[in-house]
């Protein structure tokens, strides 16, 4: 069967190219006689994938010297508590910024450790959403700001990142090596792996080495960012297919011109898709336009009913997942860097004949 | 080229035809058009999938139904922390059965928190080793007892699990899945993947329902026994392609004849491999003879340099990851279920003609 057009947010779609490879070598990696899956995470073959997963990303993103690539566990979710647990030290505070569902769970998450923390704007009360502007007031001596790059669930993005003297942390979930970055202002970034990077079960970290330190020596080892860092997130067994994943998706992202190329494709594709939208009073965007992601777009039709049948039409003919994230409802099409943009001119043309069908 | 005879200790051999089914849907599970790696946890399609694996798991080991069947991550050494963060409520005690590597981590952790826990007895201080007998004093009163059902490092495994007041607790990492269990011993089970379950990226957790409860509400959720069992695992993304692979490893194990058939299977490999070593001088089994593990078994030759050799003429011949953990050396054959009779006879063929080039 050919491949569906899959705009999950995740759970995501995977490059086809970087499919096929893993599918090739799935029983005898590297002549090995055996799978990735089955090597020890100390052994040379896993170590050499282990190395290049490091290396692509440091060379996509231009990570500085000062800053450690982690991988960990539990999702960008379990952030939000190892973050507080590692950087905020005895009676100090926090500025959260929060612009939608992912951003407003992470404050809640700080706060349930007891933790005085300060919610800096919250423009996630209403949809259609936007991210803060440059007007926030950042509290003297936090530790650290969090922000969310891209919210996931309303399609909206970070388009400039605040400057802040605390360290700014951000969650980038669903759109890490989506367009290119300076790492360099960020204290650090963490993404769970199943939107822009691998399958679930990773959970990728970018700290820099002085954050990394200040975890306590009271935690747990395996909830330490300098454990981690000091053991090159090998101290136990690491998740070593994701990883393996991660290899070959940022080697893909490297063969298709590094971030600069996709931030490319990613924005044609959005265009198209965001001009089908403002072209019809039928389809009506979400998300305030300036901040609009590419990642993520959401849109409504007139009724609840009309988007029920959208969906299934859609999934009909092999557009799957189009059903908007349920606390909001509406449609959302997923369109990470691995989503081809022949799917997006499949969409546009259903929606032309979905219109014209229903309108 | 030919698999390859994998005695790696973990992350491990899988079997081979569940590793060809995974390949041979990778990028189309159940006709869907895209991998079961790029579904959303919370769709049709991983749920069913999700369901199956803890069904399997349910009929394999005859779980009773006030148990829960959880999917968590970060590996056993995570769940060395959760089980007191968990279970060990303001002024109690737990006791610690310690007979190997493992299971002096998992106290060496508790110990960390600042928590009064009773090591009941060390039989791990040497190689060879044993597990402890049936001369245990219990501590009155205990949250549980602790205990390592198999010591992967030392090739120990326990054959007759103590009678406990409290609830018993037991790592399975390294045997789970490998012999026929009486689950209501037992308070909790755990088991990173990597050994004898699927890849490397997902803990399973067997745990009474009463002791799940416990969780305290001040944890992170998502470090509550409690969050996973009201949530069915699925409060966050899950390592979706893990749980795959359970699902399949389970239903390969079912068709084996259950865990009556597979430890057959495992005694019969394992007895071949132990009578070889006994009928030689060259080589010395490690570990106490009533408590050899039919998952691991350890040897030692005359001396390390013929140790060193042996693991690497063998490797020349297919038979990889021979060598012993780097704490206590020699040779340790990792025959998990997945470890076909055959690697076990081209093993014993081998040691017969090293011993007669070497001794």
């Amino acid at each position: 069967m050919a491949r569906a057009y899959n705009f999950s947010a995740g759970p995501a779609i995977l490059p086809e190219e970087v499919l096929k490879q893993a599918q090739a070598e799935l029983l005898d990696f590297n002549g090995t006689g055996m799978s990735i899956m089955e090597m020890s995470h100390r052994g040379k073959d896993y170590s050499a994938v282990h190395q290049e997963a490091k290396d692509n990303l440091k060379k996509l993103l231009n990570i500085p010297d000062n800053y450690s690539v982690l991988f960990m566990t539990g999702g960008a979710s379990t952030q939000f508590s190892l973050i507080p647990m590692n950087l905020l030290g005895e009676g100090q505070t926090a500025d959260y910024i929060t612009a939608g569902a992912w951003s407003s769970k992470a404050i809640k998450a700080a706060k349930k450790l007891g933790i005085s923390v300060n919610e800096l704007a919250n423009t996630a009360k209403d949809v259609p959403t936007r991210v803060p502007g440059n007007d926030l007031e950042f509290t003297p001596g936090a530790a650290y700001v969090h922000i969310c790059s891209n919210e996931t669930i309303s399609g909206a993005q970070v388009k400039e990142f605040p400057k802040t003297d605390a360290p700014l942390i951000a969650d980038m979930s669903s759109d890490i090596l989506s367009r290119p970055l300076d790492v360099s202002q960020f204290g650090m970034i963490y993404a769970g792996a199943q939107k822009n990077l691998a399958p679930a079960g990773v959970t990728l970290v970018i700290i820099r080495n002085d954050l990394a330190e200040k975890s306590p020596d009271t935690l747990p080892e395996l909830f330490q960012y300098k454990h981690f860092m000091e053991n090159d997130s090998l101290s136990n067994t690491i998740p070593t297919f994701p990883v393996y994943m991660i290899m070959l998706v940022t080697r893909w992202l490297l063969e298709k011109g590094g971030l600069e190329g996709v931030q490319k494709m990613n924005e044609e594709k959005a265009a198209k898709l965001y001009a089908a939208i403002d072209a019809s009073d039928f389809y009506n965007g979400t998300a305030v336009p300036e901040f609009r992601s590419p990642m993520n777009v959401t849109f409504r039709l007139p009724t609840e009913d009309l988007e029920a049948q959208f969906v299934k039409e859609a999934a009909a003919k092999g557009m799957t997942s189009l059903k908007g994230h349920r606390s909001v409802g509406g449609i959302r099409a997923s369109i990470y860097n691995a989503f081809p943009a022949a799917g997006v001119d499949a969409l546009i043309e259903f929606m032309k004949e979905f219109e014209a069908a229903n309108a």
